[in-house]
């Protein structure tokens, strides 16, 4: 296990590994996963190399690039630094925290704190894992700009959630891969988009293992009216997320938040802290990621200024985050999954969170564990599937991101300049109303209670414009941010399937080359039509509750918008009914 | 009479008087009233003098600067210039010719054609008499704000409306004010304010004068309940401008615009060209001007972008001031009005109005006809009188001001930003519906209908809300407009009062000086009472109509206001309505 170790030149200390890293035999190096935690063991090794040990106690050499560590645990305790256009306490502790160790720190090792693999640490709604802009840019630097993920920090939540003043904890027992500090999909996308040397393993693992493993997990895929789609359990399970509680540990010098989850099953509360959603999504995450895309969890989100706020949002986040991931049939029903919701004590969860820590079938393999039942597909019908739904994703990802530019600037308009603009409305007509009061002439006090009324009435509408989106914009908002989060995994997940077709296209070159043989190629083709299954009824899955979510979301904005053009109209008729008809 | 007369050299030409200037007797100076038109005789006089004849035939000099003349025929011609920032063909015709000018004549004495006293000829709601900026640099350029009185062209009423081909008219037998081609009230306001050495004949010629000239006009101020006021007549005047026909003349090279004028007296409809109401307005200020503030004609101004809309708008202004003039007792009352609204034919037209040009009770001597009913006032109940109704319009003058600073920044946004960003929120969830259509997935056509409804709504709302200005806050923006030309002229009404009182105090002084005997001293304060009576009537006058004005435009704006808000609802709810509920 990992050692807790920290000593005073700063030489060894806790880091996460940015990207992949494979390595190559002999040479004394280690294979890291994309966020994985480390430690590192010696800084001194030169050539671009640090020595780190891994969560298992392996030690070898990982390029130092591919290693993010964490901060100094001085920069914790530093307060009163300038804001640079965030005006809450939380972002101005943040933002800069991370410019200083940058500034500070040209060339130390430390400096690579902050490289935010996406760019623009200030891009709201520009998380998305392929790094595309989506327009946010106009909205930089507005402090009432709808707060999507990706603001200011990337350590944040770490920090915060887990040890507001501390070293990052590293806590021997607790499983080292909760140390992840960096983002997920990000990163994620940047390993297998722009290293591709560096990437998960391929689909060939799955498609040409001897005899796929044979475990007791079994997915079935049917045959539904609208085509392959999963298994669904008899009731479906759904969880509340909630009662968000600060603990404290080591005599108060480290605080976090502690959620409630209570799930329709048990209906007996289990309590979680942030990273414990961080370590069930990395499992999801290793296990499905290659069948089912898993979103991200809401991290690296400053949404609130104040403290209050920024849990509220979180624990909002969380709870969309449950319920998508409650309503997947696999997911759902997966054994880390059950004891994430379920456990009994702290012994069950441990012995729950060790076993899942071990599941084997993660990555391609998950694909040893479903069977369709269906004939098997043409390859090129394969293709097809797979074209179909890169492009139906990639198109909804356009359209939800701009939903969200449209959004967010709308979100800007209506805190912003709309609602100043009537109160200053509002406070002309009172002016002009206190102007006639001071006329001397007699008998005009109904025209200038009457203006003053109206002008009173601008005011409140100014108001009502103003907190209006939080009542309907903002469930918009979320939305479309939650399946742009998803649509992001998309290409993840396809991906595997198309570099299955490519491998499957290679059959009788490699087959020719004596690589494979014939026998390999048929098991290939009835595999890549396995894959294909698992990726319509995933699909299917996605449509069905996209139709769900989108009709949902619709109906409450415009209801919401309904009632708030019906009272300012019934607001202005009563003010409009204090004027003398003459 | 003046005789047309135009020179190749362009030596001799129609011109007219930018500010007052009167005469030193004996140094074969001509006076001049700013507005008026002049022939130039001699432009080679030198020493900064030119000489000029004035309507009547006298021939003098004239400082040149207080000249503006007319700009040569082949201009009028030029048409396909560049426009800068306005789209319309009226205003690409006149905006660059002013600027044409000016550019290539720089020594020439045409180029004084462009100079505008009120400054930025762009700027718009700015045309007020004091020059006050209004905070209308904000919109300059802008082509959706509203567009408020001072537009681009001093020039271009006259030269439009007059010739739209052709040599500025000077029809000899219809009278010379009429060529007028300058801004009266920012003129005007210059000659007082800028110049004082040039002003208007004092009040002393009233105060002072032996025996006031007893005509049979004889203007009663009651005591009514809310104190001084006007004898109204029994039956309100009123008439419709409406029916604008274009003529021509001189075989098509010019052509007017003709409107029909029918008073409520006789239902009898009369024509007049644009230049006969101002003819009209000229007559007004010269004989009520210092005892009435006679709102400026609506004119320099380029509202509309096509002819028809252009039209549409004079006409609307021009009904506003006629309006207003039928409204007033003393106005509505008098000779030159009354020929105006009620001639029998052009013989009783051209006696009527050569009758008014020799009206001798105009400027302070309007005052020798008016007959208080009530006991002379204390020269400090006149001070404390003139001072609050001075404080009052000042006020009053602020806030409408305000009114319609906010008013054009609210109309900018809700024909400009707004619909757009609803067209777009509108588009955005039309894209999306149709990337949902291509999804291949069954049974989505409920949802897709939907939000393309959705979408479709929330686009007629960008056309409701791009339209709504038109249809509620222009009554706004002209009702507060016309109040704040109207305020604009009190400073001149007020200006004469308090010229009155100081006159008065120096009573004493001035007997001691033998200057004046002490019975014109009494006479004078005497006569100041009368003065403030008719100050009072007038300012009573004023309230009543304001509160009816405001009251009227007030509720208006309300009631379009809630049918506005309302029509947004219904169209939600009906959007609402076709999403299905799970």
């Amino acid at each position: 296990k990992s050692t807790k170790s920290h000593d005073p030149e700063g030489n060894i200390g806790c880091a996460h590994a940015l990207y992949d890293f494979l390595a190559e035999a002999g040479n004394n190096e280690l294979s890291v996963k994309e966020g994985e935690t480390l430690t590192i063991t010696n800084r001194s090794i030169g050539g671009g190399w640090i020595e780190a040990q891994n969560s298992r106690g392996d030690v070898g050499l990982v390029p130092e690039d591919y290693i993010e560590c964490k901060p100094p645990l001085v920069a914790l305790y530093w307060t009163g630094l300038p804001t640079l256009h965030l005006s809450s306490f939380f972002r101005s502790l943040t933002f800069p925290l991370s410019r200083l160790l940058q500034a500070s720190n040209g060339n130390d090792p430390w400096s690579v704190w902050n490289s935010d693999p996406s760019g623009g640490s200030n891009n709201n709604w520009a998380s998305n894992p392929e790094g595309t802009q989506t327009g946010s840019a106009a909205s930089q630097g507005h402090p009432q700009a709808y707060q999507g993920p990706g603001a200011d920090c990337d350590e944040w939540d770490d920090e915060w959630d887990d040890s507001t003043g501390g070293y990052p904890e590293s806590e021997s027992g607790e499983g080292g891969a909760m140390q992840r500090g960096g983002a997920h999909a990000p990163s994620m996308k940047i390993s297998l988009n722009k290293f591709p040397g560096f990437s998960k393993p391929g689909p060939e693992l799955y498609l040409l293992c001897k005899q796929p493993a044979k475990g007791k997990e079994k997915l079935t895929i049917y045959m539904g009216e609208v085509g392959p789609v999963w298994s669904y359990p008899e009731t479906q399970l759904d969880c509340v997320v909630a009662d968000p509680k600060k603990g404290s540990k080591l005599y108060g010098l480290k605080s976090y938040i502690e959620y409630q989850i209570t799930p329709n099953t048990t209906n007996r509360p289990v309590n979680h802290r942030y990273k414990h959603f961080d370590w069930l999504y990395e499992r999801l995450l290793d296990k499905f990621g290659s069948a089912i895309p898993i979103p991200s969890l809401p991290d690296k989100q400053v949404t609130g200024r104040f403290e209050e706020e920024f849990i509220k949002m979180r624990m909002e986040r969380l709870q969309g985050w449950m319920t998508r991931m409650c309503r997947h049939p696999i997911v759902s029903c997966s054994d880390v999954f059950q004891i994430f919701l379920s456990y009994k004590d702290e012994k069950d969860w441990k012995t729950g969170k060790r076993k899942a820590e071990k599941d084997e079938t993660v990555g391609v393999m998950i694909f040893t564990t479903i069977e369709p039942e269906a004939a098997d597909l043409d390859p090129v019908e394969v293709e097809q599937k797979c074209e179909q739904f890169s492009r139906f994703t990639k198109a909804m990802d356009d359209g939800v991101k701009e939903i969200l530019t449209v959004g967010n600037e709308h979100w800007k308009r209506c805190t912003g300049p709309l609602p100043k603009e009537y109160q200053r409305i509002g406070k002309a007509f009172q002016n002009l109303s206190s102007v006639f009061n001071s006329s001397g002439y007699q008998g005009e006090s109904t025209l200038t209670d009457a203006m003053t009324a109206a002008g009173k009435t601008y005011e409140e509408i100014a108001q009502m414009v103003a907190e209006q989106p939080k009542k309907d914009l903002h469930f918009v908002m979320e939305t479309n941010n939650e399946y742009k989060g998803l649509l992001g995994c998309f290409p993840d997940t396809i991906g595997v399937h198309k570099a299955a077709i490519e491998k499957v296209k290679e059959g009788d070159k490699l087959v020719a080359a004596g690589k494979i043989s014939t026998h390999d190629k048929v098991t290939m083709a009835k595999r890549v039509s396995t894959m294909s299954y698992s990726l319509q009824a995933e699909m299917n899955h996605f449509h069905s509750n996209r139709i769900y979510d989108y009709n949902r979301v619709m109906q409450l904005y415009l209801e919401e918008q309904v009632k708030f053009y019906e009272t300012i109209a019934a607001k202005l008729r009563q003010a409009h009914s204090q004027f003398t008809t003459m």
